[in-house]
């Protein structure tokens, strides 16, 4: 019969992809701990509704919905944000706030299969409960940038853009726009970038056509990349609630700067997030060259807690992809090789040989030293070969001259040297030369 | 509304839950890694054929299976096996044998929840491909053994009984029985250790009633507990495949002695493992006192690769669970404490102090350094009871004096006795001071 394959957008990872992504969650798991966040886990599979509940009934679509053998309306979760929502909001009374949390884990959508477009993909997820103030966007930026940073990216590799859906929000409102116009313009904002002018065509069909001089003012908006600008576009609308704003504004942008952090974050107002549940600060992440999808996305979102049958509790969180960055590494050379090779490879006289090794490896291994051998007796230069093509640096060789003095020969593989030490001392010998 | 709740046999893990989970997870990869193992990852979503092409149709009603969007059988995985033979079949010739291979994973089943009986579990899987003699099962039942006694369990701890379908087969043989009596009487045996007489109604019903002296001799050969008892069991039946085969048996227990394992391992004709694709030498580990469930089990599947698509291609493996290690731990004192503590805890004067703190804050995380610090500007006195409760050993104190000198004081939580370093120092100061 012919051989199985796996499903269409599923992945499966042979231990040289394998390590490629190890790498990167190592490097996400580092950032996240240095930050002071915990780690958690979540079911891959939870109740349809979690999901409808936060994003509307629309959202099936993209979802790797089923009904399962009990009856019950479930998904594989296309995102954290809804799950952790739910572990915080059942325990929030018993959690120390703030609460600073991350999780690295498999997501799941159910889309037409297309070029990069996969069905499972992989997020660092982070998020901050329990604070309200711009505090919690410091640090979340600050580890965002961290969980990039640390794998030798620079700010001429990636940045930051920061913008604000309540200043959209002010500024939408001091316009004139209701709260069903702004959500329409935020949408198009949302699509400017890839679908310019056109963007604002699912506007019109629903409102009416955008009046030219307010279309103008909102491309203006959009088009910010200073809080200099921001500041001059909002001064026509002096109000309470837009000076307290400004003020979160350099109270963030002052406390990236404070970080040493400044030239990786850019203001950008044309960044909006599709997602209606923001309730603040967005941010997203790209490659400064621009030809890769976003690194990452987040922001506030306040209600959803709440929303979610938990108590009333602020949230700022964002989520990293393992795809886009693991395409930046491998653009700017910092992929890691892959390195797949013993400590020291075990090289047997014989069977007799055999019984001396096995008790060697096993303490070795014990103590945490990678060790290989061959299964099988073979001649010593198939031995040597063997040991030559794993990568190790050294050879231990147990042959029956060895053992008959009490002794075990090292191999430097680098420099064919070789000098004896009592078999009593190989564990300390392979230690010292090894370094572990 | 009421909170969401997850799924019903699927678990949320809290930092607690998951720190406890890693804990795992972090010694079978210690203990693969020594052994020279490779790690892979693979689909939790395979198609449904998969599962059912190895083990018959029958099995569906265990799983977690449905109809995908697109019409598609698929299945939540069950088990690793058929995954990681579909892999390796795929690529066998490009891999470099013997393929010694591991994942860490989570793998579902819809069975009715019971206590202790969950839908989602994690296992540890070793798999070697390639090599046809007993040296892998060598390889593997070390292995398994330094999977569990690298969390300090012990012989009086654990075991792991080895027992073989090859030589129930060529004993059944020898007393007369067809495959499919066998393949019956086995079932039986499976059973028997949990059901005892009963186990055979099946065999009955199928195929009559057992001759009572031959079911004494069968019952004679499940009790074997020693090489010895077992070679005189089968002395009756002198052969050219049993000589050999008893020979495996010898190269076996002789090796995991050399090996110092020897307390580690019992021979036990009682385990035949129920699943009908075993082909050789089976094993499983059990905790001493036999109050858990088996602990991991594996053996011998030489057919499957190519039953699955693949080339023919000999093959042995094993897995462990999360849930039944980490109760053995828990029993044993074993688990480890939950530490979340920060290496330092930064107290800060006051906004003026903030720039230099967060200054300092990111380049110690950066260099890896665990550092927490409030958000909001607070007492001195909340801030060393913050500090003090954060489990941190050091606070780095930015007060307006020390930073009109050019120093930070840095204080040992345990003593409170305070020094101060320049500025410039701290990071050098806290690196000593963490032993990072």
């Amino acid at each position: 019969m012919a051989g199985f394959q796996s499903l269409p957008g599923f992945r499966d990872f042979y231990p040289e992809d394998f390590s490629r992504r190890q790498h990167i969650f190592r490097g996400w798991r580092s950032a996240a701990t240095a930050f002071g966040f915990q780690e958690y886990d979540a079911p891959v599979l939870e109740p349809l509704e979690l999901y409808t509940t936060k994003s509307g009934e629309e959202i099936e679509g993209q979802l790797f919905s089923f009904t399962d053998k009990g009856g019950r309306e479930v998904s594989l979760r296309p995102e954290m944000t809804p799950t952790v929502c739910r572990m915080v909001g059942a325990n929030a009374n018993a959690l120390k706030r703030p609460i600073k949390w991350f999780s690295i884990g498999e997501f799941y959508r159910y889309e037409r299969a297309q070029k990069g477009r996969l069905r499972a993909f992989n997020q660092f997820n982070a998020d901050i409960f329990g604070e309200a103030g711009p505090e919690a966007e410091i640090e979340l930026i600050a580890l965002l940038i961290q969980c990039l940073a640390g794998f030798g990216l620079t700010k001429d590799d990636f940045y930051v853009r920061l913008s604000d859906r309540n200043l959209w929000f002010f500024f939408l409102e001091a316009l004139g726009f209701d709260e069903a116009q702004t959500r329409g313009i935020l949408g198009a904002v949302d699509r400017f970038e890839k679908m310019g002018d056109d963007a604002f065509k699912g506007y019109s069909e629903a409102h009416g056509a955008l009046d030219e001089g307010k279309k103008q003012r909102i491309l203006g908006f959009l088009k910010i990349k200073s809080l200099a600008e921001l500041e001059a576009a909002l001064a026509p609308f002096p109000s309470e609630k837009i000076t307290a704003r400004l003020a979160d504004w350099r109270k963030v942008l002052g406390g990236v700067g404070a970080m040493g952090l400044q030239d990786f974050i850019a203001v950008d107002l044309g960044v909006v997030r599709g997602l209606a549940y923001y309730t603040g600060f967005v941010f997203e992440a790209f490659d400064r060259k621009g030809d890769l999808r976003a690194l990452a996305g987040g922001g506030r979102y306040n209600d959803l807690v709440k929303k979610l049958g938990g108590p009333d509790l602020p949230a700022v969180g964002f989520a990293i992809g393992d795809v886009t960055t693991g395409l930046l590494l491998e653009q700017r050379g910092l992929a890691p090789a892959f390195v797949n090779a013993p400590d020291v490879y075990v090289v047997i006289g014989g069977e007799a040989e055999r019984t001396a090794a096995f008790a060697d490896i096993q303490r070795l291994r014990a103590a945490g030293m990678r060790v290989d051998y061959p299964f099988k007796d073979l001649a010593f230069g198939k031995q040597f070969k063997a040991a030559a093509e794993s990568g190790a640096k050294f050879a231990l060789i147990y042959g029956g001259d060895e053992l008959a003095k009490g002794v075990v020969k090292i191999r430097t593989m680098a420099d064919r040297s070789e000098h004896e030490v009592p078999r009593a001392g190989v564990l300390a010998a392979v230690v010292v030369l090894v370094g572990k």
